[in-house]
């Protein structure tokens, strides 16, 4: 590898390291905020949509987190499909007003998706 | 091995290929009643130690399948843990009356329990 | 529903049920290989792509399966998702010539790749 | 509760947010040496004994983080049988001399599962 190649290697390394940490920080915070819901006791906090959402995007953060660490060249699909998961569950937990926990679980998929969609893009430069 | 080793190690084995297919059943079967009881809109059926309970066991059920799966020698202690989860979410389930999703679900869950105490045992024998 | 669309949404059904058991018979099928490779004691048997790959394709079958088991509308990502990795899982085991289980494998990949793009063609009708 | 309850409460909560910590980075940890095992080409890096006690140890650790992050009552199970797997995986670590990596996830699992073993421990109190 010359000097260039070597400088773009070490980009992606950084750039996977801080899309792991993103992926299993959403796992973490989504499998919290699902637990708040289901102790709120009812109402649009236990609605199947919002719960099931962020089981969906709590299980493909793992997942994806996973193949990174694996270091698997399959990572730029886990990526994707994960980027596209954030934000469907950005969008789940925003759709109810004034919860602490919902608002920072939004923010945290934003964040998530942003890092996976980079992820994605990079790889496909592989393929 | 003798005839007799020869027949107890194919009666294992028999009995790990029943566990496994106990465990995935398990898994899928509480998922399942998972989605159903986020479905009923609310009420008993979204109460947090239904909803958790359910979700512990068809995470452990999946994880102990992993391990038979994999001839992990490790099963034993995840086939005990799994039997009591498996003891716990037959009766979170069974506490709702009158709803034929909860009363399958927890007789899977009894049956599934049964194998993997079997299961446990078993393994102690090789320890 | 007319009777058009209760009969698509009973089709729909049908395919759903036949892709979660494809993508839980290809993760048991994926890791009893994982096992089988890990056991024949070292060579191509056990080269990291084989391996890595055998790993994937298993954890995405059973997220795949799980978002199904969850009625998941957000299935059909990682059933897109879960039939490219079937395809690389099925040409890792063809790329080993003379081995009974992994040719299973692909076999079993092959099958659950098929099920799942059809899966992901269906969804795609419904957004 | 009264003053010493109140400290007793946060020091379980403190000890639980340590061990879900501990679980994470271990599954991480395993994960990452997986796949250096895998990549070092054979031998007995590449041993099933090795490999699989990796993939177990992964596995748990990772469903134990998830009970604890779901705040479940039955961590308390999952605890304990997850400070089995890591003894297991730090032996099995350990039985390969002059390797650095094996020998940072030894001190990883060793840590988690003394970790693990706390929260077991102040689980039983409260049954």
């Amino acid at each position: 590898m010359g000097p260039n190649e070597t400088a773009a290697h070490e980009q992606t390394q950084d750039a996977m390291q801080e899309c792991i940490e993103e992926c299993l920080n959403c796992h973490a915070v989504c499998t919290i905020t699902l637990q708040h819901c289901l102790a709120s006791g009812g109402g649009e906090h236990t609605e199947v949509n919002l719960i099931g959402t962020l089981l969906d995007c709590a299980e493909l953060c793992q997942t994806s987190a996973n193949f990174m660490l694996r270091g698997s060249p399959y990572h730029v699909i886990t990526c994707g499909a994960c980027a596209e998961l954030c934000r469907a569950c950005e969008e789940a937990c925003r759709a109810i007003a004034g919860d602490e926990q919902l608002a920072h679980c939004a923010d945290v998929c934003a964040v998530c998706a942003d890092s996976c969609d980079r992820m994605a893009a990079l790889g496909e430069g592989d393929e």
